[in-house]
């Protein structure tokens, strides 16, 4: 039986991956009256008369919600809100298991920018955070900007900040083995959808300072016809020299290629016009932009991809509970740049310098002590950048 | 410590009194692969093929939704979405630790019914059910009529239908008590909120012939100047005979006298114009149309309350755990009257006749049979009347 088929049967089984279970015992008159009436009646009024108790009194204090439009699924692209509860379940199960956040999945039945939006602030007061999942770019940046400025609590796009933390952390130790300096490499970023120009932005924010875009029309540069807000806002802090060309142009002479985009569309000979000790992360799922064993040979030091069968897998696990366990605990109003940032450092930091090796850049995406360390990091940028509230 | 400051004490231990866990474990790779990426693109592209497969595939198969606007939390009012959180996860914890429901709590920060509706039905493909609490008459109405035009999942205002069954319940053990014939029986109903309405039809649905409705203006009758389209409805189905007057008036010869209204306002003097064997289940909350004690002394025979330290208490978490668990079980598209018919039976039936008498019209609430007993009777009259889908 293949993995799909099992994977099947399993869900059949589970009957959905997460389950809600009470957390007061009501055995007796007397638990009754505590948990519920008349007795629940003394929290609620302290929360009506000071809204912040909302964060201790209720689960608010550790929930977040994951919610999905259900149009970019996986690689599977727009199967509909509840085709994509399966995934939505996984990650809140990976919530719970890997940084103790208990997560709630939620699909909307639209695709309108304003009525997610508004779907979603009505229902933010009963949560800690929002993490959206699978929404097609470039609708995700909107919503999550929008969202952002109504919110009083973190939201935060797993697909696109999730993505580049891990690929920042992937980055810092690949630059620390080859001994390459990030102000002086070359980044090539193929894909300008959710996750790329997330990718690009927090690269920016670590100090590297060349990084070009391209999309399948190839270079992204200032001024280029017909490109969306998205890729505009892109063009002006990318690709300063304003190159044009392929992407076969771009990656010449470049270190690093990363690829959130199509299976096969770096080929051996476009990495061997790559600088010596060339970083390749082709993460495109599940089929990489190039295979590992065909980077290698023509000349790359390292490679990693999405995968789990190969080394250096690219896995969002390693950041998003921590991010939130972080964010939860001190409270915090927004996952801002210092908290990515910080992410990134301490993923990366869980590789030490005697094991850090070309096929062992980031820890292990099973390794359940990653959530916790990453969590410690990030409340602590939360604190030191002014959002943490307690 | 009085019972509302112990109450308040362990809401700040518990910290939330529900919890979001995962039925699937993720300690190995092969784990991973089944309960996330690659394995659950297989789940998610069966629903997209299949919709109702998402009832068997993902937690809806046994999740409700508890949902308020925060408008009329318990006696207190409108005290605001995020206060009434906690109410809603304790009743959440009932629904898991009652009947085995998955409930999930969330608050909806408007007070449009537009907004409201339209939220609701956004996030509805993610439950297999929708709770409706503590949301203020006569807008819960339209709500709940509008979503049940709109959603493919049972609707359930408790406050409206649970209390309705639960009445229903101990009305049918007051009549099998007193040898009192339900097509000769006189029924004074004071209180014309959301409880209220819901009682009025549920009895004549159980074929009470005479329900009179009282409001704070006396008697509700068909031609009233000024009354809202909800007491229009109402005098077209209750006092048939169009009498005109006070509650005492109404309670002049009746039989039953039922208050979802306000403390003190059915005074002993009143009792004493009803009939032989009178009943009065006084539900006002915490303090009753009239004391249990008075009552007796003014010749009612049997009396009930909301509360627990009072004989025959009439409370809620003796339906909706059950309704719920039933309408899950059979994946009933509706809760429609047979279904809360069912339930007030089998509500009653679980007092058997050697126990049945004054102090004692309704199981224990804290009777964890009653769920499943509720569940099976409410599934058995969802598949007669049609509406369960297996």
């Amino acid at each position: 039986m293949n993995i799909r088929e099992e994977s099947l049967k399993k869900h059949y089984e589970w009957k959905g991956k997460i389950e809600v279970v009470s957390r007061a015992s009501i055995n007796t008159r007397e638990e009754l009256a505590l948990a519920y009436t008349p007795g629940v009646a003394e929290p609620c009024m302290v929360i009506h008369d000071d809204y912040d108790k909302s964060f201790e009194l209720t689960r608010r204090s550790n929930l977040v919600a994951v919610i999905t439009d259900g149009t970019a699924v996986l690689g599977l692209g727009d199967i509909g809100p509840e085709a994509g509860m399966p995934v939505m379940e996984g990650k809140c199960a990976l919530f719970k298991e890997f940084a103790d956040v208990d997560a709630f999945p939620l699909c909307v039945r639209s695709k309108d920018v304003d009525e997610i939006v508004n779907t979603i602030y009505m229902i933010s007061g009963s949560f800690g955070g929002i993490n959206l999942e699978d929404i097609a770019a470039p609708r995700c940046f909107e919503i999550e900007n929008r969202l952002k400025e109504l919110c009083d609590i973190p939201i935060f796009h797993d697909d696109q900040h999730g993505t580049a933390i891990v690929v920042a952390a992937a980055m810092i130790n690949a630059l620390r083995l080859t001994g390459k300096k990030k102000e002086e490499i070359k980044v090539v970023l193929n894909g300008a959808g959710a996750a790329g120009n997330a990718i690009a932005k927090l690269l920016l924010s670590l100090g590297i300072k060349s990084v070009a875009m391209c999309d399948r029309k190839g270079l992204i540069y200032e001024g280029r016809e017909g490109m969306d807000p998205a890729k505009q806002e892109m063009a002006k802090i990318t690709n300063l020299e304003k190159k044009q060309g392929s992407l076969a142009d771009a990656v010449n002479g470049a270190d690093v290629f990363l690829g959130v985009s199509a299976p096969g569309v770096l080929t051996p000979d476009m990495v061997r016009t790559m600088n010596k000790d060339a970083i390749v992360l082709a993460m495109a799922n599940p089929t990489p932009e190039i295979m590992p064993d065909e980077a290698k040979a023509a000349g790359a030091r390292i490679v990693g991809t999405g995968r789990s069968d190969f080394p250096n897998q690219i896995n969002n696990v390693l950041a998003f509970p921590g991010i939130f366990r972080g964010a939860l605990d001190c409270r915090a109003s927004e996952i801002n740049e210092a908290m990515k940032v910080a992410a990134a450092e301490a993923l990366a930091n869980l590789v030490p310098d005697d094991k850090l090796n070309e096929e062992y850049i980031l820890p292990d995406a099973l390794d359940k002590r990653v959530g916790q360390f990453v969590a410690e990091a990030v409340a602590k940028a939360a604190r030191e950048s002014g959002v943490a509230r307690i």
